[in-house]
């Protein structure tokens, strides 16, 4: 196969994943004789420094013309305490999600069993996890109108949601959980929200498509606590933007694995891969970063060409680099860090 | 003093806890010299049944002629899962709290050292933890313009700020950190919100006012996280309506104890204190309900009426009652249940 890559490796540590996740999916590419070109392109804080905006129209078309893209992190503290910066590295972020028309954000949360008692949680609590969140990400208060009134002094913001746009989400969902358990979770405020409420009708209707699928309401703050209780009950779940945002970031925490965690983006065409984690300014440049998220991101994106065993091949790799401990500092017993690099160099050498 | 409380036991298993709640107050009255005058009217699914709506007017005039309002659950199965439903119990939470005008919710999370092993998280994440929210409960996306367009198809919901209504919870959450640590962390998304630029701008412009307070400003998926990791890193916390609504529930799950948390929703002149567990329908009517929650709002209420010793002899006869095991079966351990009405006519003999 021919795979043409956009390579966005964005800013902080951004640029040292992205690397390795190079360098082991060359390694599987050679090994199963594919071929992918790799066509790098600017975004975030360095995209503002080049070319005075986070997402240029030129990595946009190179993002357009790729297979897929492979995406580091973004962000940059000179941003974060200045409300009335003008321009935002998080902004490409959000323009590059819309334009390319990733409306689902997929982030699946599993445990590690040689690194579960990493984890805040208790072992029998999380013993077990594999759930995924399909989270809505081209909608709802993100991108509805938003602004001031009365000079300044009101300010305001809109969530939006058209049926269509629950539709195709919850049919990814669906879809999902007749992959694997065959259930599914919606998770709204339906007993507020007039937004949540047409979530609730809608995936309500689409439930005789799928009548083998188990399908729950729940509320977004009960899942807020059932997640921390007992997170092994989940399967599937979808939700909108905004709750997805925080409730994917609780969930990321689970594991204790939070630096391996993968997800992908995609839209009807558009595919993206990235790791969970950001651009972690403090270790840029260090070669200290751990590149496992960005790595195992590499495999959910030869999953998603329905190449089963290269994605496989790599999670075998980075399971064996967990259990001989060829790892970066962060998840280092005993005092043996790795490089990233190394630990990149490591994966390539074994798949 | 003279103290004249409107008690609103609502649905579920509201009436039992607050019975008890009721029994511990009087108790605490007689022993201190107060008088305390109880007034009951009815509010959520009991007042749907009993008047066509969830807070009627009744209800609403006792509340505003009372010192303060002792509150049960709200909520009944037979509303959650019809999104179409018209009257829904939860509405009239809602208008109770704007109507009374309880702009500040108060929710504490804090461990209790004989119960720390309940906790889904692990002993050293959690011991110390004594954190507040202090959740925004009359403006945002809950009470903002909502409604459908496009033949139903579309459907929206605002959030909207006004400076002033961020300057007097910010307010209380200064003076809140000022009484304790002297830290307060305000929880936005002003990476993506205009109303939560609104709250941050707001807050950093009140910094000078308070120049002993150390302010730190978080995103909400990044607290979403932090809470589960390091929950005692957290002192005073801010937030708007919805952010409170998911957060404090979270965070209710951190000491293990989410059956013995009070609550208090405050405003100029309203207080209401409430457990902030909901109305269990399951146990209702069984005299198994833990009011151990209920118990200890009424000891906030107390506090409240600067009835510091009140307050505290309220607290210390429920530790008693913890060490020594008089406790419903949520708590119990080795087969030693107590009924509702036990546990709450041991807290009164005890006090
Ligand atoms: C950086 C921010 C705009 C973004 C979001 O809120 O979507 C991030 O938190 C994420 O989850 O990818
Ligand atoms: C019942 C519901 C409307 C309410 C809310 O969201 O505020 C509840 O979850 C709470 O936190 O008191």
């Amino acid at each position: 196969m021919k795979l043409n890559i956009a390579l966005l490796a964005g800013d902080g540590i951004g640029p040292e994943v992205i690397d390795q996740a190079v360098k082991v999916s060359n390694a599987v590419a050679f090994k199963f004789g594919h071929e992918i070109t790799w066509n790098t392109a600017l975004t975030g804080a360095a995209a503002i420094d080049a070319a005075g905006e986070p997402y240029p129209d030129e990595t946009h078309q190179i993002c357009v013309n790729a297979d897929a893209v492979l995406f580091g992190a973004i962000g940059h503290p000179r941003f974060d305490n200045d409300p009335s910066a003008k321009v935002r590295p998080e902004q490409g972020l959000l323009k590059m999600r819309q334009k390319l028309g990733l409306f689902a954000n997929v982030r699946p949360t599993f445990t590690f069993p040689s690194l579960i008692d990493r984890s805040p949680l208790k072992r029998e609590r999380i013993e077990g996890t594999n759930l995924v969140f399909l989270r809505e990400l081209t909608g709802g208060i993100y991108f509805g109108k938003r602004g001031r009134l009365n000079n300044g002094e009101t300010a305001f913001d809109t969530c939006t949601y058209h049926r269509s746009e629950v539709q195709r989400i919850a049919k990814k969902g669906f879809e999902l959980a007749m992959k694997r358990s065959k259930r599914l979770c919606c998770v709204d405020k339906a007993n507020v929200l007039e937004s949540s409420r047409l979530w609730r009708e809608t995936v309500q209707t689409m439930e005789k498509d799928y009548p083998e699928v188990e399908v729950s309401y729940e509320f977004v703050d009960a899942v807020a606590m059932r997640l921390v209780q007992w997170p092994n009950e989940y399967d599937v779940l979808i939700t909108e933007n905004l709750f997805g945002d925080i409730l994917t970031d609780e969930a990321s925490v689970i594991s204790g694995s939070m630096g391996l965690m993968p997800s992908a983006s995609v839209g009807e065409k558009a595919k993206l891969y990235e790791p969970i984690h950001g651009s972690y300014p403090q270790a840029a440049g260090k070669d200290i970063a751990n590149p496992l998220a960005t790595v195992l991101s590499a495999a959910m994106m030869f999953e998603d060409f329905d190449l089963t065993d290269e994605a496989q091949a790599i999670r075998n790799v980075v399971n064996k680099s967990l259990t001989e401990g060829i790892v970066t500092e962060d998840l280092a017993q005993n005092g043996k860090a790795h490089k990233t690099s190394e630990v990149g160099d490591w994966l390539a050498l074994h798949i």
